[in-house]
């Protein structure tokens, strides 16, 4: 149902304060308000609900850091959810990048996943710099010509600032996510065809077999297999967080936020131009048969978080608002 | 034919001191040989033959460095062999972030492209720090929805630092390479199925056809043609480049050369042994029915090249040696 923004951050705030301090509270709220806003409704609210809800996080210590230089900062998250963690993560790096041209900051120990890497990529190119934020996650992936589920769902995000709103792209570096699978079970649905294998290595559509299988990487070949790799490492030992389900470490989650000025190579206005020029070349260029518009990365969350904010209303399914007790 | 190492090395030395100094000439055949003795054929010696030899070409102007900070250079390549130019800025990438934890080199108006990002991403990490490359080149893919070739072929390379050899990852972000297009026309062979569209957009194997078409992102998908536009960026207007083929700058060749000390977040000793055991725990996992050993990225490149040195000897085609006069 569509419910008012202001009512549902009221009632998440509420929640979360349980747990949490007031302005902790209100930082994940915004996180998950913005995802549900987007669109991205698989890392917003429903985050809340589950096995494992969001609000009944306890932490382990406070959130501390283990290293830091002019560049970088080592975070230890204290097992506080990953969307707080990382939105200070987010925070620092841009202060740093501000003043030094790059930083880049590792999050290790927090608990869950950080959601959707565009929400931090963004915020780092509103400041007039490239933002590139992975997170690796519990092994649910085979690498190329393995059967085993080594890597993450591992998620990479890119936004470059432009003359206008950011240009965001992210993705997992899977077929499909964790969370299909458990919502396919969930609901008793299939999920589609080559998605994923069985223990045994053969392609199945059952979610509950995928799960004690593993996901195929994005392409199904060795490139996807290699992106995620990489994204394994770049959010596993750099940020002192576990990699192919050794947990060498506190947590399984890790994630790592890097920010770079522009101007370290060019004039960043220049730059901001020319990234809008592109956009707008891809925009123009001529369309599939049956294509109405092109739609470069990012653009349908971004409509949809515009829609949202300009209606004071967001869809959310009944089953979580019932589940949270806000019906 | 098989060719004697040492032979070949001074053939392809004498052949490129006809336009560049000693130096120069020995720089580009360290990058010639390397590809061809590890077997990535199509972006060795190959290059000095064609329409566009690379040692017939006339510099512009010197090369000049027209940015240049703690953390980062931009350099100018006055129209020199990328190879030449690509290892002059990998020294710098080096020389920066050893002494400041992190570097980035953005080089443009090289000639022809730098050939395979693995490399300098491997030279990067040979110097305990972590190697990302990636080149821009003439548009020729598609990108998702569109039927106008904006991209280029993309290419970018990772390559991290282990407790052996660096673990070396890299590919085109299109399905096959330009070069794969030429060589399959000048056989008169028909490229694969679902690489390629013709101008109209119709999936084409006729490699003419797809000249004037356009090459399909890796993953044929938006993910792929995602990652293709971070390519288009990163070595397009943050180096000064051209992107989307709107040539902007002086050529259409752009590259950019990041390094990162892993010591900024965690000790570099530990992150080279995690990434060892992750590679370890890749290689030992269950294979897929009929592969007898599951191969890590970079791999088959490094023994190949092992193989070439061991011996002395380095495979390459008839025609190219007779081409060059060698034979």
């Amino acid at each position: 149902m569509k419910i008012s923004i202001t009512e549902l951050r009221q009632k998440v705030e509420a929640t979360l304060k349980q747990s949490f301090s007031d302005d902790h509270a209100r930082r994940i709220a915004d996180y998950l308000l913005w995802a549900d806003m987007s669109g991205i409704v698989t890392q917003g609210i429903i985050k809340m609900t589950g096995s494992e809800p969001l609000h009944k996080i306890k932490p382990q210590h406070d959130i501390t850091v283990e290293r830091d230089t002019k560049l970088s900062q080592l975070i230890n998250a204290g097992a506080y959810p990953a969307p707080l963690v990382s939105q200070q993560a987010t925070d620092t790096v841009i202060q740093k990048a501000k003043e030094h041209g790059f930083a880049i900051v590792g999050v290790h120990n927090t608990f869950s996943s950080n959601g959707a890497q565009s929400y931090y990529a963004e915020r780092i190119a509103r400041e007039n710099l490239i933002g590139i934020v992975m997170a690796r996650s519990p092994g649910s992936v085979a690498p190329f010509d393995s059967l085993d589920p080594l890597f993450g769902t591992n998620p990479i995000g890119f936004a470059f600032p432009t003359s206008n709103d950011p240009l965001v792209f992210d993705m997992a570096t899977s077929a499909m996510t964790w969370y299909g699978l458990v919502l396919a079970k969930a609901r008793g649905e299939n999920i589609p065809e080559n998605m994923a294998i069985d223990h045994e290595g053969a392609i199945t559509i059952d979610p509950g077999q995928a799960m004690s299988g593993a996901l195929l990487p994005f392409d199904r070949g060795y490139k996807g297999s290699g992106m995620g790799m990489v994204v394994e490492i770049m959010a596993g030992p750099l940020a002192a967080s576990a990699y192919c389900d050794c947990v060498t470490f506190d947590k399984e989650w890790g994630s790592t936020f890097i920010a770079i000025d522009p101007n370290l190579l060019v004039d960043v206005e220049k730059f901001k131009a020319n990234c809008s020029d592109l956009m707008a070349k891809v925009k123009a260029s001529r369309k599939k048969p049956g294509i109405s518009a092109i739609r470069l990365p990012g653009e349908r969350a971004r409509a949809a978080y515009e829609h949202a904010a300009a209606s004071g209303m967001v869809e959310v399914d009944d089953a979580i608002l019932k589940d949270l007790g806000y019906l």
